[in-house]
């Protein structure tokens, strides 16, 4: 049994649906999963599917061209297809909080993400032993301000080398620069802890002490150019009190941001989120 | 332009989607929202979908007909169609209590409901006002023991004379017998104020308090034969502490109720609940 | 017996609580809550707390003079001490949305709101058959650019007429100026319908839609001569997905702003708020 | 600087508060937070209050001393009094599930936990390397239907050893007897998979998947004799749909369960919670 995961969007055109659904009854392909979304401002069609081939000489390859040719340029569609049973390869940068590592790491060892896990990179060494329990391969990329640059070609190197599919940002506490954001566009998962676009920055949950919130957040986004501006793929949020303080805002945040983030990871990774135009449509 | 909503459910085979979607094409047919779910226990597939037809010429009867000829004897469809601009026509039964009432007439009157309100009954007088003021014909049936099933057979009179599709209970405090169940089976919503399974049956705020819970809920659900046992549409929780007393969870609870039914009332007048074996199917 | 409620905030000092529960047993009274903070980078203190009287011979007047002279200016206390049932008088203002009117008067027509509605008002004639239904007084004060100042003139007169001590903005759509805050210090409470500090301003479900945020929300505050800055009394969210419409977010929407509304309008009904320094102080 | 905590509960009468505070006023300590709550059914009153004592002569065993001699015996109270610095001694019981394992021992490390863990107990070998790999001493002790008796014996003379004040269930999957259950009383925190009192017993998302409801939900509660049904401490929910398989609401499930557990933890280490009843009163 061949698996197949199935993105596409194009212009909204009429009868795309039974187009891509009879080529693959057509194809003795079985659909199993179907959401799709209209954007009517943008006139933009978006679709995910999943589909079943049993026959033993079933080749993605081969379905891809055949897709291509019948299908592809004559629509117009954008389109990534996947063997499900193909897992991501994720890259974790971390600095020096743990709490978003654990929790990805614990899930990691549960079964409970459908990826692998290469590597993780730190520009700095407090949670390599937390990556040797794990026995995850880590490496050490200092950053500098003088060494910025040559740190992200030893990232990008590291990236290549292992054919990394997605990047995620477990509380790295340094800026991304273009050269990994033109190379991974919408692969370079990030965690907010505030709930965007409040409070976009450095220290958000000193700004929400301020402010007097009755509420405090988190989000999961793409990385972009701007700064915390990216599409935001999960958001959550706690409610907190006067008696609350900024440190009482950190514990319960942390809480917030393991959940966000690992929920985002689990979307990306099992191919249920389309960025487009700076927002996400995520087919539960 | 012609909007049409589809429901369908089947023994899961392949190809259906491809089936279905084709057919609507061939009949000139834009499909605008798909969703399906397989039942893999039972080995039932569902569909919900919705499509939209140019020609002036376009009529519902005639198009159920081709479809009934083309696919749904072959394939062992069970399904429901309807026009789109066609509201169902819903009876409100109530009691004393007016906060679902209020809450249900303040949405119909901004347009939010996608449905007509032919009358409100109720077993006593009191809510009258509320149905004048809105504009509503109300009907006082009275129901004792004696006269139940005197009362139930006024009540059936009603809903046949008015083509009435489906009836809310919005805190109705009387036992529907099989009477009506069985002429409107998956068609009598009604509102519990506990997360069921838990507090089955009368008080269950006191149940709940007694209990010491941290969270208190509402459930709408389906009425069957057996009592707060139906088919769940929808659910939401409050959070409480020791210092809430049992009339402080009326209290609350009065928020969660209104809302938890207004959602069920909306999701079923949509046409977006399908109820099999005890369980709901729900196609936001 | 008289039920009596007292908030105060002073600088912080050793053994207030003492003092305060002990001038109240040496005058027969009988704390029946108790509540305090210390906001430690202020160092202020603020306590609320209930006490009964049991003798016939009370009266608050005198036992207000009594606390005066003994505690109040030896200790610099900020203070307001109140009768518990007698109820404080609250003024709606209204523009043309109606969903809060009818959360709020359906509340009130039940028991739940501790207060009294004198009048409503509005700058639009449309929800005075509301008013009417509910029987409540319903002031109609248009305002045009060139007569707001006679307006807030007029709007002033009926306040202090009616002995207003609150004025709830139940989605009233003007700003309010300086003339009625410096009258009304802490004691207007405004709906805005986003989680502030997010989306300032007008048209928040626009600037939510365009965003791409995964959840919205609103937020009750008293006004300030800053727009939407004044101190939260409670916020509240919902989640959303790609698949709303800026239609679907305001419906939504709906449900939180009246929630969020009444639960503020609960609060400071029974003085469970304290403002200091632009943020508020809730003793639940 | 010393930091004590006291927690009081007795029958209601006037002017507990003002004795307590002015008792403590009287011995040079300061009150920093004081929370109370009246049970007006059961006509019982609960206290948490937290003082501090500058002298550095202050010995908090001559403080209890003066406490009992003053009031405790007089007014009848029930009480208990911590140096807020002493951490209490918990034993983690697990079987072989290991979120939850992961969540505590990941925030014990980062030091959100005021608690000590002097060891882990199993009745199964799968998680020693965890608790290796977080440096804490692992006991082995099996359990099988003919050795049950003198493994709760082997379990109660470690705790003695160890001088345990408290002992958590992290899914450990086996029935803790009266033996254990009498010694620690309302000191034993089980983690059960469900929103109690729904689904008592085994396999609860097999049977919330059965009902088809739209939450599910986890409940951390103290360990009485009858099963599932001790004081609840702390509840939460997560919203579900049709389209979850039991595979599904497993994972779901982790989530709520690890962070239901340890705010349990976190409440109980911290000296938050009464029990009393079969009911919690809990002071955030």
């Amino acid at each position: 049994m061949h698996k197949t995961t199935l993105l596409i969007h194009c212009k909204d055109q009429p009868n795309i649906i039974a187009l891509v659904t009879n080529f693959i009854a057509l194809n003795h392909g079985n659909i199993i999963y179907i959401d799709q979304h209209v954007d009517r401002e943008q006139n933009i069609f978006f679709m995910r599917l999943e589909c079943e081939f049993n026959s033993s000489s079933f080749s993605i390859d081969k379905f891809k061209m055949l897709f291509k040719n019948a299908l592809v340029d004559k629509f117009g569609f954008k389109w990534r297809m996947y063997a499900a049973d193909k897992m991501p390869k994720m890259a974790l940068f971390v600095s020096k909080y743990d709490h978003c590592l654990y929790d990805i790491l614990g899930r990691y060892n549960s079964g409970e993400l459908h990826l692998e896990i290469p590597f993780i990179l730190s520009n700095h060494k407090d949670l390599k032993p937390i990556a040797d329990s794990f026995k995850i391969p880590f490496y050490h990329v200092p950053v500098t301000k003088d060494t910025k640059h040559q740190a992200e070609l030893k990232q990008l190197e590291l990236l290549e080398a292992h054919n990394i599919d997605f990047i995620v940002l477990a509380r790295y506490m340094q800026i991304i620069s273009s050269l990994l954001i033109d190379k991974y566009p919408n692969k370079i998962i990030n965690i907010h802890h505030s709930f965007l676009p409040a409070f976009v920055g450095a220290k958000p949950y000193h700004s929400a002490y301020k402010r007097g919130v009755k509420i405090i957040g988190a989000t999961s986004h793409y990385i972009t150019e701007e700064l915390d501006a990216g599409p935001i793929i999960e958001q959550d949020v706690a409610h907190i009190t006067h008696a609350h303080s900024i440190k009482d805002l950190i514990t319960k945040g942390r809480d917030l941001e393991k959940i966000v983030l690992s929920n985002a990871i689990k979307l990306h990774a099992n191919r249920k989120v389309m960025a487009f135009n700076n927002k996400t449509i995520i087919f539960y």
